[in-house]
């Protein structure tokens, strides 16, 4: 895509200074600017950069008084920041809405309903009495298996897994390898010590507005539904395990595990690399650092845990203070019992 | 698929009490039942369910006295625990049995052995001189590596990567997206400051029984095999490396990883985020607590380990209980030195 | 493949003793050797099994004497191992030669540019703008997206997944399910408490000998580049956030974390299960034992940290000593107390 100066300028409101007839095809920061990118200044720290950058085009302050000469082409708005934001969201949407139609080899079942203004790419698996919404964008490679429900404006990306009967709202995004059904991890030990499968009959059910990252897995439930709420936010490589609920705007970070039946309340946030083991439940508006181990249930709002087995977080940084200077606390240990050696134990 | 309450009934040798030509098509909870759906009561506590409950059928025991009305049919049985368990069983059986036959297009080498009564979805690919024995279901995008043998009964779901030359048992179910026999994470390093690539020519064995979860990896061996014993079952995201052994009936949960050339015994429990590290030896019966790092062999049967470095069980829990009041001690210090600030050391 | 041991003996200029006509084809450790098979002989510790070795060929020291009879034919060399090494080094260039060619249905956009010496495999995707060297290896269900740029000798193991404009090197290998240039997991905080999500526009830059294992994640940067310098080794299950910059020669072992935007130096060594939080410096030479959580830059080149918040590896570990003996320094403060109890304060 490309478009001249102008033309952005038109979109943001803003005053060229400069010449506006040079093409931009990309977005860069300000130190990486080069010919055909544009990039913005707000920071005052980052200044200088402007003086060197080699982007066709900066967005500047209404004010902006250069102090040096300039090579560039600037575009005067009240607010850069707000501006550039403005500027990805629409390159973003130009990007991902240039991809519709559909390649072949791709496989749909007879008895499936596809909306309008699809992308199915090659490859791609559509299985028997599926629905999926308009304006919806399935990559090459995905598998969407029997009976499954997709809402309308989601992406899933390449390599994408969709287990039978999942269930999924409007304006989700399913990174490429993430897998969203698969069976709970529930077995029954058996007299001769060797275990006997549980059979996982549930499904998943993904409300609206949620983005899940690469190669993470969501299990299906054993009876019932693994239940991800409106909003929320899954990173690569996480672990759900069956029957979670992960309650709405909750954020996960990459490589945590939350194991069975545990229920999140909303606006949760849970770093990387956490796990929290199963049947739990966890507020509203809970913290778990990264690398915590949650083996109680944290009902209070606004809670944040840290450590393994978690603590307040204050008091394990406490403990942990002391925990770096333990040589020195057994030291003074050793200092107080040779002085009181002679004393006798009352 | 579709049951009379009366079929269902006949299976389970169980009482019909109410309309039993009524149809059920689906197993629900007790606190979720809709119409359509049959449940069980088995446990006193959740009695109050059995009142509200819009399922169309419960099993019950044979000599429950409802103490309110009903408006669901009940099953009467022996043990209605039991009952449930095989209709969960029955279904699914049922459920998966459906997938045989062929979709296209995909990708058989000539040279490949396949037996009968199988399921292969579009886009699968089978390299050459593979041997599949009967009854196998092979999801869509499941990628199947030259000289690779799988026994009956198994089923690899949508993006399974099963690398040349593995070797997989009979009943054996691969998740999606999980890779079989990647190459080792082995690396010489070189005078340059550079990492020469160690050839990793040995394979993957899985044996009869064996689950592995959705985006799990288990590398091959440098030289010899990887093994993956009897009845083993691998969660979701966990990593196996090259010439790693694990013994038979052992399960190992999500997140795990296990360094290159350790050996698990057989029934071992690994619990979430443990790390192992390399050439390590792990008797029979051996639990590892959820998180643990064990850096030490544990050769005795029946141990149980938690912690980073790993300890024993208990002595790990009465180390963290006075960790958590570290400051608290420190304090008592503190005050005993005031105390003998006078003395004179001996 | 198969060779006769006379041939494998002039490729490693050694002298044949025994039965030099008969082929092998295959390679296997001493003491798991088979007929077909050739191993050798280095470490003296070893000795015992030549003589119980199935075997058809050992390469030996060219003065080895036998203490009992041989069944085994022997290849005399300088350094059987190095002699092995070169062995192994061959038979695995000549498995992984022998992939070449395009297999059908694969997608290849009209416009997209592909060197010679290729393998395509079936259900293979390639984008538009796509720019591919000569003699890579592309396996089945790999997804190269569009603008995509690939050096010489690659392999993309079957379902790796190329997010549209990231740049790969020479000589890289992607494992399977790998996933490069995902979008960052980067959120603004609305008002009502959702999230809204922040436009991930920039790439990821591999560059040459690059190895990348099964099911690793590397996010695209929100702008300009995430970046793997050269000759780094990244194991299976890893992930590493937008912006991330990964010094040359570094190596990551499998299921660590980098949060977004650190960077690391050159021949850094991080264990597996380490997380590093978002916007840190390591310098060169730095070590991350297992498990570690890095909350803090680490400039000092050469530094070793360990445990979590990460600590010197020695301080941690001679807290750790304590820690295991946590309840007698406790018990030594009861013991003052009992002793000091009738003693003013001071």
């Amino acid at each position: 895509m490309e478009f001249t100066i102008n033309q952005i300028a038109a979109i943001l409101h803003g005053k060229v200074e400069g010449d506006g007839e040079q093409k931009v095809s990309t977005i860069s920061k300000i130190q990486e600017g080069k010919k055909g990118s544009i990039t913005f200044l707000s920071n005052p720290k980052y200044e200088e950069f402007i003086y060197s950058s080699k982007a066709s085009a900066v967005i500047v302050k209404t004010d902006f008084v250069p102090e040096k000469s300039l090579q560039t082409t600037l575009i005067r708005v009240d607010d850069p920041y707000n501006g550039f934001t403005r500027l990805l969201e629409e390159y973003d949407k130009l990007k991902s809405y240039s991809k519709v139609g559909v390649e072949e080899p791709s496989f749909v079942s007879p008895n499936s309903e596809i909306g309008e203004n699809i992308y199915r790419g090659a490859f791609s698996y559509i299985g028997s009495n599926v629905k999926i919404g308009n304006n919806v964008k399935i990559y090459p490679h995905t598998f969407i298996g029997d009976d499954v429900s997709i809402g309308e404006n989601c992406i899933l990306y390449s390599g994408a897994k969709i287990y039978a009967e999942t269930v999924i709202g409007d304006n989700c995004i399913i990174h490429s390898g993430a897998v969203i059904g698969s069976d709970g991890f529930g077995f029954a030990p058996q007299p001769d010590d060797s275990y006997k499968k549980i059979p996982q009959l549930g499904n998943v059910v993904i409300r609206n507005n949620v983005e899940i990252g690469a190669n993470t897995v969501v299990d299906c439930a054993t009876l019932g539904s693994t239940i991800i709420d409106e909003g929320v936010k899954l990173d690569n490589l996480v672990q759900i395990a069956h029957n979670v609920e992960i309650g709405a705007n909750t954020v996960i970070a990459s490589q945590s595990g939350i194991s069975g039946s545990s229920k999140f309340g909303k606006n949760c946030v849970v770093a990387g690399q956490v796990g929290v083991v199963g049947h739990l439940e966890i507020g509203d508006r809970v913290t778990l650092a990264a690398k915590t181990g949650l083996s109680k249930s944290v009902k209070k709002e606004g809670s944040i845990k840290f450590g393994y087995p978690a603590m307040d977080h204050r008091d394990y940084l406490k403990s942990h203070a002391i925990f770096r200077n333990l040589p020195e606390l057994r030291e003074r240990v050793n200092e107080l019992e040779k002085k009181v050696v002679n004393l006798p134990a009352n």
